[in-house]
């Protein structure tokens, strides 16, 4: 009934070889763009094509595809995102991360949807993409910058402050397995170490502008959904407005699930030093927001001596809160905001590094690590001093930090004596500030995710204990027990956790309210496309696919989808006390997500039934190339 | 974004116990109709839950649901049907069909969604339905009457010209296999042969009347939905008030499959006798509709002496025209619109029954059945008299008649000396007038659908060779090449097949353009529900889950879906002489359809986990009852 506009979504993807500074153009056909979307699904599509499985992923086989998605630019509330992905020096398997903020839809009005970057700059390079006009020119003068002091010099030295910057700090120079890739200084595609992936081909950054409006299929339609959008974050957000992702830190706590000490607590004395709502009322001076959206979740905040936290570098989101803060037993905010200075500075996941600083002071605190290996710094939970000189040194890889730097699982093999008990990642990723001991869903996810320990490959139970649009639209009738691992959880996670695989595609913010009908309209609006919520979730579905037999094909299987074994321990006081997750229920869970998701139950991998049910017959032959397979 | 209606949809279901004459009522919850919705996935709720394996079809033990669906009676073109199912007594599994007209309207009129039929009555019954009264009445003055004469007797008796009656001829009395069940004289509920279980059950007809105006959720859309629809059917589907289904005779007979005596030949000589336009220019007095639907395919014909054909029977379907006609080798309309009388009066299906009259003839020409079995009958292809006589007898299980009685399969077994070659049938369902040599992807369909050769549980290739908005909301975005069964044809099948699950369960017209949004849209205004093409689709494979794991509880698994050796043979002249099914990949995309579908590859049920995921867990305890499993 409905007819498809003619001629659909058509895009470019660049790409760019640094070993010998070629670039090259490619067209798919508006077919590849409704099947791999952008974001996840595309990464998947070039990574699982291109990569040779065993490569290094800080040599110049590995890839990192930048991806934006077909909604990326769409002026609509949380569309201004894009994706980027490599093989992950942090895992060893598929890492991919997304980013907000205006360097998205600036590559996009520059005209790419994607950009393949190959092979290694003998040294410094940056990009230069100005529309079609793509340079590769010397950046010499960037290498060892921090973020802000790069983002700068660019504009000036392009002669456009509305030039937009994507680049690594001194972090991903070093090749520190933390490290991430910055855009708009204060933005970051954080996860699984693709800074050091950056860094390992010399590139240290990409400045797009863009001249070219972006072209929808039918602008009033996607007037329509803007303006009924906007009302919503109206009606619904204003809590993000006034307290960003961090308004959630009392309710966590509440809950006893707010990351303590190094998850051996869920509750933490001093949480109400490090609210949004105390941030709100202390630091902040300004919100901030990505482009066309209207929230504002984004903190800016000023902080005086002898902290000097400038507002370039923004104000800390939740996840910095905790891993910085109640994960390391600190409850004073500038010191939290001074670390997430330092960390966007130097272009590091302020989640990996706090989450493996709060490991270091448990062995501190264990004897394991004593002050002769920290050079002198008494390396306890509480010493926010310690913190933000150990984010410092991570970043620059400086001492102990230089260890840290390797990631939590990596340091723990370091030091020995019994450390790695306390190294608290899935796949070398370290966990986020969620606790599955309070989400079980989550958990889940956390083993499942091909990216390890990752809250943005995720379902995050508490948010479905009532049916919200999304869920009703995925024939999910029933509210989410957050304790709950039985059969018809595991069905609502793995329908929920596809459809988070697609916004990772689309690349849409997790927090905006387009649910799976409304999203289908906004893609067609923009398309032109007959887009079904139906079709969607297959994108989500598909992009998982990829990236869990990218994963098979590296070795990491069904044995690498654990949790750390304190998650199976109860936490040591609060509501959740002595409450572990159930050990059999949570691994009988994962093999009914197995079943459910189409997977092997050795290889984790996709079944050769499965690849083609998503119309991925093409990857069936990489099947063979799992490790141990015969 | 999108808000659920408060309350949303809510329904009852009617329990009649033939054996005690109770009737009890049911209400589900709203969520009950949002996974069930009606049809097949409705009635295989309850066959699955409430029948025993191994039960006589024909005896008390069966239940016969008729259901309505969620969208019956909804007045946009297209919602004015019903569906019906039981065990059936022709394949010894899952059996439902569905059936247009007025009468399914009439019964959510009368605030009903489904009747469940159990038990046995001990002497012949009717219903009688007026909205909320329900009686269990005496029927022994319609016993053996035509259809005509019941619907006629019974508006006289009830006084009401207006109520609508389903009913079964004489040959559902006499527990034909081929019975089936008629509503509005001229509609018919037409294979799995459920008029038979009907007459098992000593009911002779459900009069129904009702006053209740349907209520829908958002009144401005349906409205706006069905004027859309008309415009479309005004548009594009002139061509079906022309000519009806009939109008393709031409173009299946000049593509090579038009299936021909017995399906020996994929051309007949006098196929322009018999086409839809011919039967426009002279037995067609008038066209016909079913509720609210303005594409009026339905014929009107009237034959005079010697064939007396009236008015009230309607005129031959394509389906009737190709197994009264072509497939017996007859050319002769006004024969064929006799047999089509004769076959509704007694309450037969004209597709099992033209098809085993085929098979005969057949036997006939090689001398396995000579005149002294059938009284004297030349029964030749092309002998329309010999045929008209062998309706009559079938359906009054007279001489010969009484072994066709049987259904092709048990015929076969009944005649022996190799007549078994000469049976078109798939678990004992007849095949109806579809060639798969020339759709390969519906050979799929007829091999793999719960209740055998059957069309309405199918795809039909050539419908979907050049991309529809149904494809493209699916995610199928190449057109199917009829003759291809790789990996992608077997992936667009599963989906395309799960959708027709779907429409029978809404229960929709097959013909009508409602695209997966279109109808989430539909069932959205209906309901209040945020419907997606996603659930719907869901609700489509579920439906085929219940019917499949129906099918292996009773025995019937992959060893049964097989399709008749002819068809691995080519047809003796035209486009497609000599060029039968390819064995081996077609039992290859076989397989791998078990795979997509997440189906076991021996008991062709769908697995633990696939049950899961449909939210079918209670289904799982099933699977120990598969007969041969441990």
């Amino acid at each position: 009934m409905t007819e498809e506009s003619p001629g659909g979504y058509t895009g470019k993807i660049l790409r760019v070889n640094l070993t010998d500074k070629k670039t090259t153009i490619e067209e798919p056909e508006g077919r590849f763009y409704r099947e791999y979307f952008g974001g996840t699904a595309l990464i998947g599509y070039y990574l699982l094509k291109e990569l040779k499985p065993g490569i290094d992923p800080l040599g110049p086989e590995n890839k990192l595809v930048f991806s934006a998605g077909v909604l990326s630019g769409v002026p609509s509330a949380g569309c201004g995102r894009s994706g980027v992905g490599a093989k992950s020096p942090l895992t060893g398997g598929w890492g991919d991360a997304q980013s907000g903020g205006f360097w998205p839809a600036e590559l996009k009005r520059a005209g790419w949807d994607a950009i393949i970057v190959e092979g290694k700059a003998d040294k410094p390079v940056y990009l230069w993409i100005k529309d079609d006009q793509v340079e590769i020119r010397d950046a010499a003068h960037l290498w060892g910058k921090t973020t802000a002091e790069v983002d700068s010099q660019l504009k000036e030295e392009l002669g456009d402050k509305r030039v937009r910057v994507a680049q690594i700090g001194p972090a991903g120079e070093k090749l520190v397995r933390l490290a991430a890739i910055a855009n708009d200084i204060n933005r970051y595609y954080g996860r699984c170490g693709l800074g050091a992936v950056m860094g390992s081909k010399m590139l240290k950054a990409i400045a797009v502008r863009g001249s070219n409006p972006l072209k929808v299929a039918n602008q009033e339609k996607v007037r329509e959904i803007a303006g009924a959008t906007a009302d919503v974050i109206k009606r619904f957000m204003g809590g993000f407005k006034s307290y960003g992702t961090a308004g959630g830190v009392g309710g966590l706590n509440a809950m006893g699930i707010l990351p303590t000490k190094n998850f051996q607590e869920g509750q933490f004395d001093g949480f109400e030093k490090i609210t949004g709502q105390a941030m709100a009322e202390t630091i902040m001076v300004d919100t901030d927001n990505c482009t066309a959206c209207a929230v504002n979740c984004k903190r800016v905040v000023e902080v005086g001596p002898p902290y000097n936290v400038e507002r370039v570098y923004g104000g800390p989101e939740y996840e910095t809160i905790g891993s910085l803060g109640s994960l390391c037993g600190i409850d004073d905010l500038k010191a939290i905001a001074h670390g997430n200075q330092t960390c966007n500075a130097l272009g590091l996941d302020t989640i990996g590094t706090g989450t493996t600083i709060a490991f270091a002071m448990e062995c501190f605190e264990n004897g394991i690590l004593t002050e002769k290996d920290t050079g002198g710094i008494e390396l306890r939970f509480g010493n926010a001093e310690a913190m933000m000189k150990m984010v410092e040194m991570i970043g620059r890889r400086e001492g102990m930090g230089d260890i840290l730097a390797e990631g939590a699982r990596r340091a723990a093999e370091k030091i020995g004596g019994g450390a790695s008990q306390y190294a608290m990642h899935i796949k070398g990723q370290e966990l986020p500030m969620h606790d599955p001991r309070g989400k079980v869903g989550l958990g889940i996810g956390y083993a499942v995710s091909p990216t390890g320990a990752d809250h943005m490959h995720n379902i995050h139970d508490v948010e479905f204990m009532r049916v919200n649009p999304t869920m009703s639209a995925l024939g999910i009738q029933e509210p989410l027990d957050p304790f709950d691992l039985g059969l018809s959880k595991v069905r609502s996670f793995c329908y929920l956790v596809n459809w988070q695989h697609f916004k990772n595609c689309a690349i849409t913010c997790m927090f905006l309210p387009y649910d799976p009908n409304r999203m289908a309209e906004l893609v067609s609006a923009v398309t032109g496309w007959n887009a079904s919520a139906w079709e969607l979730e297959k994108v989500g579905e598909r992009a998982l696919a990829l990236a869990r037999l990218f994963n098979a094909r590296e070795g990491l299987t069904a044995k690498d989808d654990f949790v750390p074994e304190r998650l199976y321990k109860g936490v040591s006081s609060g509501p959740r006390q002595g409450k572990g997750l159930d050990r059999e229920a949570f691994q009988e869970a994962i093999k009914n997500y197995y079943g459910m998701a189409g997977w092997d139950a050795e290889t984790a991998s996709p079944t050769a039934a499965r690849l083609a049910e998503l119309d991925l017959a093409w990857a069936i032959p990489e099947l063979d190339k799992i490790a141990g397979k015969k």
